[in-house]
Parts: structure tokens; C-alpha cells; sequence
């Protein structure tokens, strides 16, 4: 689904906040770790289980109030072939549920490799002679160091399925200018910034015909890196953002206020562990659905403000 | 294992190539096709079946003659869940064999998440209080764009369980130079040279007591770059490269001979579809097994020589 899509479900629950699920068993309740270990012993399968209920949970709490779930896939993939099974269940419960699913997994390599990322997580393979649709997240992070030849297959997979990317511009992590932020002397400007051109010159050459304002070459820009963000939304006029870092990396709602346009529109705000988390702060581990909830309210009202 | 471990399987079999194993469906031999259909119908399983015989009978044609293979992620990926299985397979009958396994998945991530990723490739994840081992790779490839944060937790890994990595610094293909090659003011030399001077002080910070030639933080150059290569090589004494981009991408034995230091040591390359559809050439998909040996074979001595 493009990011027409994802904005229309964004005005209708008045909440540019997308539910990141990152679920470390560590942050999961005893009382799920007792049930699935009672019933499938202290196996991988367990840990893929618990994974599966704790977002069930999440997504049952909150679908009514948030337009999308971000799935971060490193934290399903250090649990094995289970864990993937979690983040199989987690997509297709999430887009069961009307949510706009971007899938974190920041893939990246040269042209035909891409291609098979893209088929895997946007497109679909082809599986003696029948087109086998795979992972199917409506969205997919990008990593862009490879260049165009590395984000074209990308950009092919948006225009054939209607499917969207978010390129890395401006990561929320501390050392994120350990590179991004060096000058380049040609332009004179960083290097976040240069990526962020070529971003909108990608956007504009993958512009869909049905119109809409904006294309489907999305930008990752940290909430941590406010005077950063506010620059460039100024800038992308046509390119949606992905917002990380708010909450547990630091990030406030002051922070991203200028993460919109003009009509208040172009940016989804991700928060994770706040969520995920919040029952901890309660000591109340039985309603950690009802606390996520409160903690989606909270942050929605603070960012509407 | 270390870079150390690599270079002697290295001189053991006096050959410095790496089998690059990329499974599309449309490379495998149609008779592994036809009978995995015929066993498990045309679905997802018999697409993970056929992946895994395809892979075991290259590793098995072989394994006495290359020091490591080298699975490409995303072609696994593509495949569902059942490609991932296959990886697995791969991955545990080729240290079976006693290849050294480079996963080349290309992760990157802010911090907490890229231990997430070390977890899943490198060190293995707490399951209910017992350490499990998950994929185990001895090497895994890694993006830099993120900065130290995101390469850190990789680095950790490489320390504690004696695991290696190597982070992309002048990839293959065509568009690399979109910002790899442009030119940092600070320093007047291209992004790619300034990513090795880090490759090269991260390396020296986890280097082991052990001592060894290589530190465990190694760098991807691709073959197609032979003057990039060079200059690098010279700089970079104590780093292990890992050469993409021969065969198939172009880059010839002439091209990579400067890959390798005073003493012929510290590089592998990579060669995939070279290998892998050598068979195709012959018009004899029952022996591709042969097929992929002869190539390997005629790789080793044109780059010995």
C-alpha cells in the first residue's frame, strides 16, 4: 500500500505513531514465559511463541488507535527459524488487523541481490511457474551506502505492488555522524544531506501515475537529530519520514514537530520499548496490553499537541 | 574462528577462493526440480529442499579444494521460511565439512539492535537461562553506514566467541561510487578510504591477545575496483579482505592479484554464479556437481599463477 494509504489511516485515528515490536524476551511477562514453556518445554519454539502472544497482545490493545507496526527484524532473527515464525504471525496479524505493516530490517547489497530482498519482503518470488507472495510487509528499511544499483529493485517492487521503502538519511543512533554527517566537498554539505537529494530524485522517478503527494522513496530521519529533521522536511517536500528515537532513545515531542508538512502530514513517529515496556513502570506485568495502550494515548495526545 | 583459522584452511589447500552459495530455483537442475515436487509438491518446502541438494552437492564437489563458502542471505530469504531452513542446512553442513562460513547478510542497525543481529549470526541468544546457539556463522558481512554504534556490538561478539566480520568498505557494483567515491573535505580522499582508516582503528581496538596477523574486522572490496584494491591493501596490513565481483561481475585474475600482501596472504575471493551454473555452459545439468569443481579448479590455479 503506498503512503496515500498509510496517511489516509493516520488521519482517520488522528495518530502519526507507528508501534515498534522489538520483542526481547527479556521484555516479555513471566506469565506468558510460564505458559509457553508449560506447553512446549524450554525450546526455540517456546521463545517463538511467546514472541507471537506478546505482540498479539500489543496489536490487540492498540490497532484501534495507530495506523502501523514497525517489526524490527534483527529481534526475530536472534531467536532462528522460530523467531521468524513470530514475525511471519506478527505481519499477517498486523495487516489482518487493517495496520500498515513497515518491515525494519534495513536490507542492502548490489542490484540482483536486492532483487531477491525485494522479493522476499515487497514483491513476491516466482515458485514453479506461480507467483508466491512471501513476507508481504507493506514497507521495507533500505540501506543506501551501494548506490542506485543497490535501491533501483526496491523502487521496482513499489511501482509493480504498490508497496513503499524508507532509505536511511539520518539515523537516531549517537555515532550515526560517524559518516552521515562528514562534508562533502563537492556540494559542501553533508553527506546525510547528499543522500537525502538523491533520495528525493529517486522518489521522483518512481512518482506512480494515480498521484498522490507523496512517492513511495521514504527517508529514515532520528528524532534525536531535531535542527537535522526540521531542515529537511523543509526540503522533501514529496517524501514521507520515518521517524525512530523517540521515547527510549530520547526523543521528545518538541523534537518532532517539524517532522510534518505543512498540512501536517509526511511523517510517522516510531517508538518501541516505551510501549512495549510501559507495564514495567507499573509492576503490573498481567495488563502489560492495557499500559502499551495508555502509553500509545499518551504519546499520541503529546504529539498532537 | 579467527582470520587466523581462515588463512591456514587457506594454505592448506593452497587456493584463496570462497564459494559464493546464491540458490535461485532457476539455477538448480531440473531434475533436483522434479523430484522435490515429486516429494513435497510444488510448494515452499520442495523450494527449501531443492536450495539445500543443490548446496550440498557443490559442497560436496567441493569442499576438499576451497577453504569456505559463502551463502548470500537474501537468495534464502526470497524463499520464506523454507529458504531460511535451507540457510541453516548450509550453514551447519558446510562447517560440517570444515569450511570456514562467511554469511553474507549485510546487517546493520543502531546499537541495541545490532547486538540483536550479533545474536542471531555471531554469538548465539539466552533462551530461559541457557546460551543457544543460533545460526553460528564464522563471519558475518556488515554495513558501516550507522557508524561505530552499529558495528560495536559486532566487535563484542568477534572478541568473545572468536567470530570475524567484514564490513563493507568499496562494494562491486556499478553504482558504489554514488557515495562511496565522493570526496570528504576534511580529509580530501573518498568516503570509501576514510570507511577503511575506520575499519582499520576499529580492528586494532578488538584485536585478540592472542596476536595473529588479522584482527577480526576485515573489509569487503569488490574485484571490479583493481586500483582501489591495491591502494588498500597497501594500507591496510592487519585487515582480512573478502574480494566480491570475480566471474560473473566482471573481475578477472589480473584484477585481484594485488589483493593479497607481501607475504600472498590476508584475502579471499568470491565467486558465485561463476561457479555454481558452471554446468550450464555444458549443456549437462546432472553433472553440476563436476561442473562447479572444474570451475573452482580453473579458478584456483588462474589466480595461483
Amino acid at each position: 500500500m503506498s503512503f496515500t494509504v498509510l496517511q489516509q489511516k493516520i488521519n482517520e485515528k488522528k495518530n502519526p505513531t507507528v508501534v515498534g515490536l522489538d520483542p526481547k524476551l527479556e521484555f516479555i511477562p513471566k506469565y506468558i514465559i510460564n505458559d509457553v514453556t508449560k506447553e512446549f518445554g524450554e525450546t526455540r519454539e517456546a521463545a517463538g511463541e511467546a514472541l507471537f502472544r506478546f505482540n498479539k497482545e500489543i496489536i490487540d490493545c492498540c490497532y484501534d488507535l495507530v495506523p502501523a507496526i514497525k517489526p524490527q527484524s534483527a529481534y526475530y532473527e536472534m531467536y532462528g527459524l522460530e523467531g521468524l515464525k513470530a514475525l511471519w504471525r506478527t505481519v499477517e496479524y498486523g495487516k489482518l488487523k487493517g495496520l500498515y505493516v513497515i518491515l525494519d530490517a534495513k536490507r542492502n547489497d548490489i542490484g540482483a541481490t536486492a532483487e531477491a530482498y525485494s522479493a522476499a519482503y515487497l514483491g513476491g518470488t516466482e515458485l514453479f511457474g506461480t507467483h508466491d507472495t512471501m513476507l508481504d510487509a507493506d514497507s521495507l528499511t533500505v540501506n543506501p551506502y551501494l548506490g542506485i544499483d543497490g535501491i533501483k529493485p526496491f523502487m521496482d517492487m513499489c511501482r509493480k505492488f504498490d508497496k513503499t521503502i524508507f532509505v536511511l538519511v539520518k539515523t537516531s543512533n549517537k555515532s550515526s555522524g560517524d559518516f552521515q554527517d562528514i562534508i562533502i566537498k563537492e556540494h559542501d554539505m553533508p553527506l546525510y544531506e547528499h543522500v537525502a537529494n538523491m533520495v528525493m530524485s529517486w522518489g521522483e522517478d518512481c512518482k506512480s501515475e494515480k498521484g498522490g503527494k507523496f512517492n513511495p522513496v521514504g527517508a529514515v530521519i532520528g528524532a534525536t537529530y531535531p535542527e537535522q529533521l526540521k531542515n529537511l522536511r523543509k526540503k522533501m517536500k514529496n517524501t514521507f519520514l520515518l521517524i525512530p528515537g523517540f521515547g527510549a532513545q530520547g526523543g521528545t515531542a518538541e523534537d518532532i514537530k517539524h517532522a510534518f508538512d505543512k498540512d501536517g502530514e509526511g511523517a510517522i513517529i516510531n517508538s518501541s520499548r516505551a510501549i512495549m515496556c510501559a507495564y514495567m513502570k507499573h509492576n503490573d506485568e498481567e495488563n502489560f496490553g492495557k499500559y502499551a495502550r495508555g502509553e500509545v494515548i499518551a504519546m499520541r495526545d503529546a504529539i498532537m499537541a
